[in-house]
């Protein structure tokens, strides 16, 4: 365990590590056929440091999983992000990580994705972070826990900020050429820094929502991994995973900034999922589950985490 | 026909639909199986105008072929044009054009492009365009045979613009998060106007490139349709396919044209394949055709049309 008098790149990323190992122990088990596949790596263009890539492949409950977590240094931040934070210009950066997506086989359980991150740039830094689900069968009971797990997580350090990355969350996972959002949300936050709160405070923040992960998630994993499913179900999955391709690929800020500063393009796009279909013009039949998808859970945003969990769609 | 009176608007927007009609006739003939289903559509959005899309769907041949015309007004053009021509900043704009993707179901019959295009803008007029072929296991007959034809149809306006063009091309198809073509090439190009030529010499040109996609292409797609392919290669296809995916929608100017002013999406996202595969750090065996797929054809670009047809890979 790294102290408090680590300094703050040692110990961000030291707990992102940690995270990593917790995270990949409790999907091995909950999968419980296929360990994950570790890759270390260096960067050694671009800028310096590395990072530890896991990915599991084919497992029993999960056709692609990857949780990896990275360290970087650079010489410049990318336009976008310099944009945000004018001070850093100049600057030589530090990054830190951890990202996770994962693809199930099963459609009635959801994709969900997770991330947390320290940046810091000459005179300033900054965490971000979130978690959104991404179900294609959703049912009231699992999205009210997911929210309810990061409100509380949430609501132990700020009372304002659920709802604050909540909405800010259903903003960013936004597909706006489809206007339609990615999932059911969950929360996003960014350029979180000296502003906003100390760096303790901020780290410990950031440490419970990564931490909240997989009491978010486990249990509807668990709850829904046994559901029997048809092909006609399986191919709506495929359709809407070309959703999460559109959302990573045009829009996504951790996708766009790892292949703008010469990131390793496998750990990048890891998140992609393994099978994926485009039909010209898909749409589903009315009064479906397919077509209440976007209907009664994506579209408009609602307060989930105020819902009682037997409530009707 | 329109005559040599009519406007460069109504002009160049009739020549794509009749090139529209040649092509998807030639494209039906050759699937023998499927016809191409049509959706006319209007842009009540963002402008004024329409198009008329035409996607075939699990044929004998094309497991996803569009064939899309379309001219559409708007009031201002995307930043990343406007940085290209500046006095075309606080114009409405006029832009048609025909934009194809075909993607067959044989990993032997390459996938294939082909675009022109005309645009208005206040002060400013010019032409782009282009065809490119993605091979998944290339001969080197077909590659010779596609540059040859291209390069033909140039040779007739100006012996400079394959050269150039072919260049351009090989620069432009450039995944480069992949560090990788995303085939080998054919022509592409781009702002032709007044400085380049007179509207009369540069629409022949369009014309001409236009025209020559079916002597490209038809000859090669007939000769590889009936061969024989195992499970792998057709993996091998899906996981290619992928790198397509990450250009159109990551590089594509032409995607991120239609999705930044608000176009029909089933139309521009007509290009994506049906069905694609994401391996995390997939690497083919040494020595196999699928590693020889990038050493050999892909990197460096090779100058094709000056190959003999039987020449080795």
């Amino acid at each position: 365990m790294m102290t408090n008098d680590a300094a703050p790149r040692e110990r961000t990323a030291e707990f992102f590590r940690q995270l990593q190992d917790e995270i990949c122990g409790a999907l091995e088990t909950l999968d419980g056929q296929q360990p994950f596949r570790e890759d270390v790596w260096e960067r050694t263009e671009n800028g310096g440091g590395g990072g530890r890539s896991r990915v599991m492949t084919e497992g029993a409950v999960f056709e692609k999983a990857g949780v990896n977590v990275s360290a970087v240094t650079g010489t410049r931040l990318p336009p976008s992000i310099i944009a945000q934070r004018p001070q850093a210009e100049g600057h030589p950066y530090f990054a830190t990580g951890i990202s996770l997506v994962l693809h199930p086989w099963n459609p009635h359980v959801p994709t969900v994705h997770m991330n947390c991150r320290y940046f810091e740039a000459g005179p300033v830094w900054w965490f971000g972070g979130g978690s959104d689900l991404t179900p294609y069968y959703p049912v009231v009971a699992d999205v009210v826990h997911f929210h309810r797990t990061l409100k509380a997580a949430c609501d132990a350090h700020d009372p304002a900020f659920y709802p604050r990355f909540k909405s800010w969350c259903d903003e960013y996972f936004f597909i706006k050429h489809r206007h339609e959002p990615r999932g059911v949300g969950g929360i996003f936050f960014d350029y979180l820094d000296g502003e906003v709160g100390s760096f303790e405070a901020l780290f410990a923040f950031t440490q419970a929502t990564g931490r909240a992960f997989l009491d978010a998630y486990l249990p509807i994993a668990k709850r829904r991994q046994d559901t029997a499913y048809s092909d006609a179900q399986r191919r709506f999955q495929l359709i809407r995973r070309g959703r999460y391709v559109e959302f990573n690929l045009v829009y996504d800020r951790g996708t766009v900034f790892g292949l703008q500063t010469g990131g390793r393009v496998e750990s990048i796009l890891m998140s992609l999922p393994a099978l994926v279909r485009w039909e010209y013009d898909w749409k589903p039949d009315p009064n479906t589950p397919e077509a209440e998808l976007v209907a009664k859970f994506l579209l408009p945003p609602r307060d989930w985490a105020a819902l009682e969990p037997d409530a009707p769609s």
